[in-house]
């Protein structure tokens, strides 16, 4: 396929997306397909002369489409959304057109340097103490992750380097794994698990904090547990706290919890993936107050922003002068004139696309009141599902909603909701998923879609409640004919 | 913006890519500015209202563009390639278009499953064993990651649970950190540092391998350092072969290594990154003979195979059995009917684009054949390449070429050579990188460009030898004087 080729294949491809997303409403949101199903619709190996592109967009049709989760459908209430946006999607196209492999500032300055403008830019929508910024010439800055677990990862991998450091300094005959051994970390019970899985990597112990009645960690609860831990010989040396939970968006007491970490020489992360976007509105940024005891912090923009997945972006203190946690004779390829623009040290991967366009795109086409706005219409279309939930005698409200995200169910058994959720999915109509919540089984519901309207909503509570009713039926008949 | 505004806008962006990939040979490779330049062009902070998109546009031109190196330029000849395509381009489009998060096969089953059988397919191609793929049935198949470095970190994560469950059957009080402290990773000291780095992040000793005269790793050389290792009380448990090292595309003897880290349990790793991509012609297979010993092998078809960045892809032997290094209890949350399709326990991210599209496009587009005369017009650049330095007695070889990559160095000191990479790099004509071959300074000359020429070679051996021609005179002149 040369240029000219691509000029066409490429507008038809544009218009192919346009179409996809304005009919996406009409689509079965969750797919009818067995575990299996695409295998035997496609050739096991690939072909030895080329193809045309029309059967290859035909398959795409075909083949992909039925088996497709819609993720961008006013239907989709699952997880937490991929708030992606057209600005999102042209700048990644940009992005794959440029090609280029960022890792070290000379294999792209403008891919280096646009990336620590643009998390200033959000530091500064986010109001961050100003050591998070890389503009004040500190030590700090930020960076862009894929996901938020490789966030959290990082931030626990240069927690543990540092306190070994820290440790050896007063112990010099301690060796490293001893040292690791012997750390511990915390998170809530309700972190993503994406934490646990960082402390395997990073082969240290973790211990999940018990929450309050609301769901968040207590300064008393964690104190507690690092002076047993300390008795016992551990080191504590990491919490990630969360701001914005996944089953049920809880926040994590970051105001009393941040002094403890500090006085306990403790690496305090924020896992804010997906609440964390709404600190660009003066109404919550309330809730990041003690983000000045904290040594990092990230959010997803891909979750709540209107950037397309993937984009994390962690925000640290020490970004420039930690050189994450690498020892300097690898440093000796590096081409750069300036070492500390070299972001091939800063993630998991050394090498990265060029990410920053997204942000850059989508901040300026929407500008912060346009994303404020946003953020607002969807903490305000889940408060109405809530109320529509709350006006119904058989259904509960299970949180606090505070956000996009709305945790309910029928009052009754875990399996009466299991029913009910299995009928949602079946149907296809809408999608969510379920979660624990003190051990009861719950649903969620998250407003997602960047073209979620108030009549979706109504529909969707509307099509729930059909569904709750046949059950109730049901379950009303067949406890008749039992008795 | 809507769909109406991205039809014109997306037609537009489709358009500015194709000029840019037309002209990119007018451009100069490798960008006229200085470290920092793109802050003060910029604003400090997003705007508070949205902004017309052709102020973003133009600003494309005005502030990225002077600062882009420009990797997809025929004249770009530095590091590996990003070796993308219009196929690759329109796939990666679609898949922003979806906007799918891929993580559990509910998230979207389309993505799981394409992905699985791709793999299938590049493991056909390649001629692994069965037991890496995934239609067998077995405990093998194949996942995408980002990039090489993350899949050498799961591999080596992967053996360094596979090691401590083993050592705790027979020794069931031992601690895992016990255990963890005395593991002990190989790789060669010409590896890529990503496996260095996945060695700090698992917290385990490496020791670099010393290497031939071809650069390759030894089984004798292996084994030596094993017993030693053993003396000492370590645990071997992880050595990471290279097939086409970084600095001069060097190949390990993985046939002979492959036995003996067979019997000492230690798990082998293929990182193919570049090379690997090869084998899919016959001519290059050989070069992987052995790969029947090891547990993982991964590639970058980024690199080579016409698929854009990101893609790594990894296969195992025991991907499916192996549930990557994740507790059971972290599945407790998968709401897939099959375990083994959710990808979100096979890297360190959970969550995934659907990248297998890029894959299916472009292995459809070009088909096997033309795959492989992709990577064979490449080959035969480069040997002709290596010829006009052969011809030229200022210069010599300093590497076996063996596909796309020539380690040349003008004879006389460091410094001479280190004087010849300046010029080329102010003058910013051709883009090229050194490396270190047993201390010395070697420049790398690696055909990286899709649309990469005779005449560019032959322009680009002329600008390499009039910039020495200038050196050596001005050498020469400056010694006269001298004496
Ligand atoms: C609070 C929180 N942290 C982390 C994650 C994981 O995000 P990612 O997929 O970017 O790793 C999630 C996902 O929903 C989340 O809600
Ligand atoms: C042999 C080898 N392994 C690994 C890598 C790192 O690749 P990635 O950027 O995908 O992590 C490279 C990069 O050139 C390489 O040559």
């Amino acid at each position: 396929m040369d240029a000219a080729e691509f000029r066409r294949r490429g507008k038809e491809m544009v218009d192919f997306v346009a179409d996809y997303q304005e009919n996406i409403e009409h689509r079965r949101v969750y797919p009818d397909v067995e575990p299996g199903y695409l295998r035997s619709m496609i050739p096991s190996e690939a072909p030895l002369e080329p193809e045309s592109y029309e059967d290859v967009l035909r398959d795409v049709d075909r083949v992909i489409m039925p088996g497709v989760t819609h993720w961008l459908s006013p239907h989709f209430y699952a997880y937490y959304a991929n708030s992606t946006s057209f600005p999102s999607i042209l700048a990644d196209l940009l992005s794959s057109g440029i090609g280029t492999i960022g890792f070290t500032w000379a294999a792209n300055p403008a891919c280096s340097e646009l990336e620590t403008v643009m998390l200033d830019w959000l530091g500064k929508m986010l109001q961050l103490p100003e050591d998070f910024l890389s503009e004040t010439q500190g030590q700090g800055g930020g960076v862009i992750q894929g996901t938020a677990s490789e966030a959290t990862l990082m931030a626990l991998l240069s927690a543990r380097l540092k306190t070994v450091k820290c440790v050896q300094e007063s112990d010099p005959q301690r060796s490293e794994a001893d040292i690791i051994s012997k750390l511990i970390a915390y998170t809530s019970e309700e972190a993503h698990s994406s934490v646990e899985k960082a402390s395997i990597i990073g082969g240290v112990v973790i211990r999940m904090v018990p929450t309050d009645e609301h769901f968040s960690v207590r300064a008393e609860t964690l104190e507690k547990m690092v002076a047993e831990d300390k008795a016992t010989g551990y080191i504590p040396f990491f919490f990630c706290a969360t701001l914005g939970t996944t089953p049920c968006c809880a926040f994590d007491k970051i105001d009393e919890l941040g002094p403890i970490c500090n006085a306990e020489n403790i690496w305090m992360h924020i896992d804010a993936a997906y609440a964390g976007c709404a600190f660009i509105c003066p109404e919550f940024r309330p809730l990041l107050n003690g983000v000045e005891f904290a040594d990092s912090f990230s959010i997803n923009p891909n979750k709540f922003l209107l950037v397309g997945f993937d984009c994390s972006a962690i925000m640290m203190w020490v970004l420039k002068g930690f050189y994450f946690f690498l020892p300097l004779h690898l440093f000796s390829t590096s081409l750069s004139p300036h070492l500390s623009s070299d972001s091939q040290h800063w993630g998991i991967p050394m090498a990265r696309r060029f990410r920053s366009l997204k942000l850059w795109f989508v901040f300026r086409m929407y500008g912060l009141r346009g994303l404020q706005a946003f953020i607002r219409k969807h903490v305000e279309l889940a408060k109405t599902f809530e109320n529509l939930v709350r006006g119904d005698n058989n259904f509960e409200i299970c949180a606090e909603v505070v956000m996009g995200l709305v945790c309910f169910r029928l009052k009754g058994s875990d399996e009466l909701n299991k029913a009910l959720l299995k009928q949602i999915t079946r149907t296809g109509k809408i999608y969510l998923v379920p979660c624990k919540l003190r051990g009861r089984f719950v649903l969620r519901f998250v407003v997602c879609g960047r073209t979620t309207e108030l009549r979706h909503i109504q529909e969707a509570w509307k099509h729930i409640t059909e569904l709750s009713s046949e059950l109730l039926q049901n379950l009303f008949d067949h406890e008749g004919k039992e008795n």
